[in-house]
């Protein structure tokens, strides 16, 4: 699940339909929140739903412009915290975090410069592949524009090896590719109430925004029983910055 | 505060210490556990003495081989996420690590290569320049004894611009470097109880230990009041692994 929006925002209640979803995504959950060019990581091989960490978290609303959040249904790498999403890295002085969804198969890029998997994830080796190329692509933080430019070069060179739904961040704008199953979500004004579709939980965002707040949500699957989610079809590149999809 | 022990042991005694001078230390805090290779580091620009994140983490005890802890008084760089310690990398596949105590002169040299500040402090500069020339000097992660070797012969590059306290961990073993004030401890059995310098909390470590145990730390000041903390002189380097200084 990924979140932007245009003033910093909590996650807490789509968190929590996330977290209802992790008796199958059972190995591991993290999140991602960038604050400004800042970012805190948390992670824990433990179920969300399970998790002391989870519920400490909910505990203590973090307000955000980017959030990635990830429960894990492991595929390739054994439960351990090395291989729990989001990924995160250093490039161009700015942090860069991935989280996916789906399973890749043979896919051994040939990672030869200064970024390595640290766990044994095909999830975190694509990471290091995509940051590897992205390097050598730019000299320094490029646009949005521009970034988007070269990720749609080389999101299908992973794409191509199997389920690749991506979140990728450097707390600027949110990308998300879609392969089999992303679903976008855009608030504004005027905001209505939301119901939950996993938990008996509902929120009236009227009473916890202001008219010009803008904020964009990202899934696997709809998180709210009323709100018009959207199928990104497979293969599509959103790009969600100030709250709103850019491209 | 730095903890290497050689079996995964909670910090939270040590931390609540910690925790009680960041009056002083307001402007920030930050905790980084190393599980086998994973990485949980959590920070917060706020004070530890009233962060709700420092109050979550020591109601969740970390069992862990290394923790690097850090409360921040800011010298350069302004009191905000991206400039809170510790920080973070990647080289070879591993998670580094790196708080500093101090203050750096003059520290600007040339990073030519894969790491790069985030934020604008002397620490986190001084921290990706020592990435930079280790991933110069070995081609893959080297063994302690070489990587000790090599330490020596670059901190004192960032020595002579100041105070550097510094501590850094790759998660195999905690490097421990003094400059003005570092003070080590090596409790092993039989253990006794403790009782914290700065405030009336004692622990009894028999009860919680088993005589095979070995726990080191580090810190700037004792943490404790009837252990034998020793002070480690200027340009020292120490190195800890299993819970015991091995040079």
């Amino acid at each position: 699940m990924g979140m932007n929006a245009n003033v910093p925002t909590d996650v807490m209640f789509s968190f929590a339909g996330l977290a209802t979803r992790a008796d199958e995504h059972k190995d591991g959950f993290g999140i991602a929140f960038f604050e400004g060019k800042g970012l805190r990581l948390f992670v824990d091989p433990a179920s969300a739903r399970h998790s002391v960490l989870a519920e400490a978290i909910q505990r203590y609303p973090i307000h955000s412009e980017v959030v990635i959040a990830h429960i894990r249904k492991a595929t390739q790498g054994r439960v351990a915290l090395e291989n729990t999403h989001p990924f995160q890295r250093e490039l161009w002085g700015r942090y860069w975090v991935a989280a996916h969804n789906g399973n890749l198969v043979d896919f051994n890029p040939r990672l030869h410069a200064a970024f390595r998997p640290v766990g044994d994830t095909d999830s975190e080796r694509a990471f290091c592949w995509l940051m590897q190329e992205l390097a050598k692509a730019h000299c320094q933080v490029p646009s949005v524009a521009e970034l988007t430019l070269t990720l749609r070069e080389l999101l299908p060179f992973i794409h191509r090896h199997g389920t690749f739904n991506l979140l990728l961040s450097n707390g600027e704008a949110l990308f998300a590719h879609a392969s089999t199953h992303l679903h976008l979500l855009q608030r504004a004004h005027p905001f209505k109430p939301a119901q939950l579709l996993d938990a008996d939980l509902r929120v009236d965002f009227a009473q916890h925004t202001s008219p010009t707040d803008r904020v964009a949500l990202v899934a696997t699957q709809p998180l709210t029983l009323n709100e018009p989610w959207q199928a990104l079809p497979p293969g599509e590149l959103a790009v969600l910055q100030g709250g709103v999809r850019i491209a």
